[in-house]
């Protein structure tokens, strides 16, 4: 019997390679707080992919990466433009606005991206000082709704950073995902189109915890350590986070894993396209799915698989793929719903 | 050759037993968040210790469990006391003033612990507006001289709590080293003399990374979840969390390696005091050691087994004990020393 | 010449009344923050209006009587439902994220409302940890757009707030305008219909400086006065805010002036009516319109008197009365775009 | 009879020449949140004691100004090294940590004043991310003993400040005070001393509300506006707080108001000096006196004219003098105090 689930990336566990390369650091004494050579050997990765005149931090969750992001590109009475579907709007308690004292101002979204325009008008009343000056545009790639932007609408978003002098804040929980989506490499589509700082997700795509704080323009990194031990993100033991990025960033492990995911995702779709009464709601471009199920299906699917309703309303479900997913899953999953549906 | 150190006992790695623990744990998926069956059994593992009318809730670090404990007792107008030398007030940046809003009125202290009538004499302009208003009493069991309170000191501090309606925190991030110490359960010296509120640590105790929030007074808990996950220390696999202290609260885990490292500090203690020019300034109650040691030899002893000096001036040195510390450590260190000494 | 504007009823300056009141406080040395029968007799006359178990504490300003009121009402993990015209969102700099930590979810408005319905579906994710929890309802009275709930629409209002245990707050900047407009006393469309704190204005209705926070749910004040001097609102020499509302409340001064800035709204209403080009926006219930003005007046009738443009896109313009504005100044105003519309 | 007090100098009214002033301004609209003349006026008057080359905004109180000082010149992991005795320390609430985030640490004073070597001595950790950064060295001048610095020992907390690049913060909320207890002029001990931001106090001189951040290192300033609106200290009614200080600073009404004010402690000190049982606890450099009191005279003593016991267990008393103290009164006070010692 399966006990994988459709219910979200991070119920999946580690990956193997990764629980190897923990096993591996648990050796001897190693200095704290990243003074220690796992760590020295994964910021030398991360370089490797974004370039050498990066600064890279690591923090323990995707809360803190982005929070921690956001606060090293603001000061209190500034706000931050993004969709209003963006984790960091409404899947973070108000963690963002205790940590950084900033608003939040929201862009309605049907695809989970804002486009370069709708920022644009949203960009108000500068240099008033009663109203919140915005100062960075952050998004999610991929997006909440499992879509990814492609690279021209990346540009475009940095014309209008560049132009209103705002900085450019990236959502990677699911970057992996994205990068296979996109079949560029991390640094065409976040550092050549002018993302300053982005949240890299190593959690969602096989680690047991940690996620990195990849900062593009460095000169944001100036302060981070503070901010990062301010904001309790800095870990101890911390050659464990990092000797989990080095297997995630070795042997392209991570493209490998966000590759199954997303082909799994697709293979999903592909079945329930088959499928009588199921509607695709968003396009396919990374590892979820979205979809309307046939009626009276939900309650008994999910004991087959967990996973979750979006829209009680309307019957919409979200179905993630994850490093671990098998097709086997998926065609039991499948099996379980046409026999719901055959009725 | 020995990579051990006398730095941190969190630059030991993590006890085999826990990461057998972690691998078990790494099958299948899980619910996220804490809805897994690691948690459910770690929290009753606690409860076992502590009580069942308590709450637990695990986080990721000592600062994060000590400054969440401390929101959930405090409003932003209150005063929290504590040593000058507390970790709170010295090692973890201005998280307290920038989460909590508070400020921490500190107490000088010679050998790490505050005492009842010093904290009575700090609880200044009741009712006065204009005036930090004193909310919580916090101590560190063990201390961070490794000293251990006494059970009547520590009822001494819970009077003085009750007397002006404080409540008392306990931050244990080394709280086995302070149970093997008194040679008492862990409820005989935090529930029994009135604790409200514990930071019980597992990071330096031979797990990766995790610390739990034991909630003795569980009203304090009533908006627990929200706090954690606003405060950036929800961890979305969550089962690696539970699943170490899991590990840790079976088979006595947790005291055979307090008491080892405990042990290790006695020896090296011992040792120690049979060198010429080495002067213990602290007693030795728990895994660390505080020595002025002979002059010119800590450069080149450092070079051995680093450790971090305390007191430049003084020469006054720091030597933690952890649980994988081996005589065989503490007598090449003290050889070395020998040697540097006997010049 | 007249320098009267229609930009705003803070360009006009103190009233008569009041600034005598201040002149006859003006004597002997009085208690400080309050401790003074001028205090005394305000409150007692906030009492004689809104009943006598309120709280009503001074504070300098409309931000600080909106942001502290709603401290007294939330915890940092809230959120608070407004229009996305409020005040205090698109007004007040971040000062409620800095302040609270919480997060304003707004409803777009027509007319300055919001209403019930659109309230209740705002109210999401109820209990889950990972959303900002809803706790109060924010609307303003008289609205952003002069516009005035309704009894009817504030019991709808209450009722949702009531049915989700949610916190129920009036920013009164310009409550006199509205009761006015409302034919009503001030308890009947405040305490009456389940307001539960009231930013209480003065400033924009004759006052020097000076703002009141009326708690009609006295509990929500149990820790105000600490909360005042936190939020750097308590005044050393409250006597001088005092005596300015008790000149307010006496011998119904707020009513006259509001009464007088209303009477004017309406005769400016009027006029534009009759005047090609110009279209009314929204209804006239207070003593602010807002208009479309024909095209390239704006610049011409600003050097006249000064006034706000509220869209640029399509030359709205908000145009406010005062209590020291004359039939005269009106007068020659519509005078001015009469000869510029002529042409 | 007389209602004059020992009590605070913010016990006293408005001094007749600024009530004037406020009436004179309280005609015709103007321009809100200082885009007024008398705002101008009021701004050239600071350059023309302290250069062209500062900033300067005013603000309501006391707390507001020094709050909203420090956030210029500070960020969230910062530490403000200040007196235990410092009104930031323990007469503002937790203003400051909530506002800034910021710890306070603090060195025990005798004489109200911090000296240069102990400064040194409290700088520590430079550099480590665990430990908050010190980044301003914050005085009080008259300090809150009502002593005064002098000159070389303002040089040389300045050389302090310099050498580990600090900024130097001025709480003069009582600076003409100590302008006229110095016998100079506001630059001679701000400016040319290296002060970089300065409270500059209205209230207490005289004023019915406001003070004045003077940001004498002009780049402090640069975001200022934002700081001060996001702080809830910008007034509508700017004018009102304008035309005071106009009034204070013409015709030397500031030193007029402070001089008489000092000279009265002087005279109140020469005649406490003459009857037996009274120890002066401290030097009589500005408008307060420090005296321990015959025992069983205070409740009496307090009767007569009001003031604050400093030390309940010592009887030692606070005597404040204002700019409205007569030599009446205290001749009443101290015939009073003769009366009840002569028993």
């Amino acid at each position: 019997m399966t006990t994988k689930t459709f219910a979200s990336d991070n119920y999946a566990g580690v990956h193997p390679e990764v629980m190897e390369a923990l096993i591996r650091a648990n050796q001897n004494h190693a200095g704290s707080y990243g003074a220690d050579v796992y760590t020295q050997e994964a910021i030398n990765k991360f370089k490797s992919f974004f370039g050498s005149n990066i600064e890279v931090f690591f923090v323990y969750n995707g809360t803190g990466a982005n929070v921690l992001s956001l606060q090293s590109a603001t000061q209190s009475f500034n706000s931050i433009i993004c969709s209003d579907l963006a984790h960091i709007n409404v899947d973070e308690s108000t963690a963002p606005e205790k940590f950084l004292g900033c608003k939040l101002v929201t862009i309605p979204t049907k695809d989970g991206k804002i486009y370069a325009d709708q920022i644009e008008a949203r960009i108000q009343r500068i240099d008033d000082q009663h109203h919140p000056q915005a100062k960075v545009i952050s998004i999610s790639q991929s997006t909440e709704y499992a879509t990814v932007y492609t690279i021209e609408e990346l540009k475009a978003i940095s014309s209008v950073a560049k132009k209103y002098n705002l900085y450019f804040h990236m959502d990677g929980s699911r970057i992996s995902n994205a990068a296979v989506s996109l079949n560029a490499n991390f640094a065409a589509f976040t550092r050549d189109v002018g993302v300053d700082v982005l949240s890299f997700g190593g959690t969602k795509n096989g680690m047991m915890f940690g996620e990195a704080i990849v900062f593009l323009n460095s000169k944001l990194a100036e302060n981070f350590r503070f901010i990062r031990k301010q904001g309790m993100q800095l870990h101890s033991k911390m050659r464990f986070i990092s000797a989990q990025f080095n297997a995630l960033l070795d042997n392209d492990l991570w493209r490998k894993s966000a590759s199954h995911a997303n082909n799994m995702a697709k293979y999903l779709e592909t079945a329930l396209k088959g499928i009588p009464g199921v509607k695709l709601t968003q396009k396919v471009d990374a590892n979820g799915i979205f979809a309307i199920m046939p009626e009276g299906t939900i309650e008994e699917l999910q004991k087959e698989a967990h996973f979750y309703i979006w829209n009680e309303r309307t019957s919409e479900v979200r179905l993630m793929c994850a490093f671990d997913t098998t097709k086997d899953d998926i065609d039991r999953f499948i099996e379980k719903l046409r026999q719901l549906t055959r009725v």
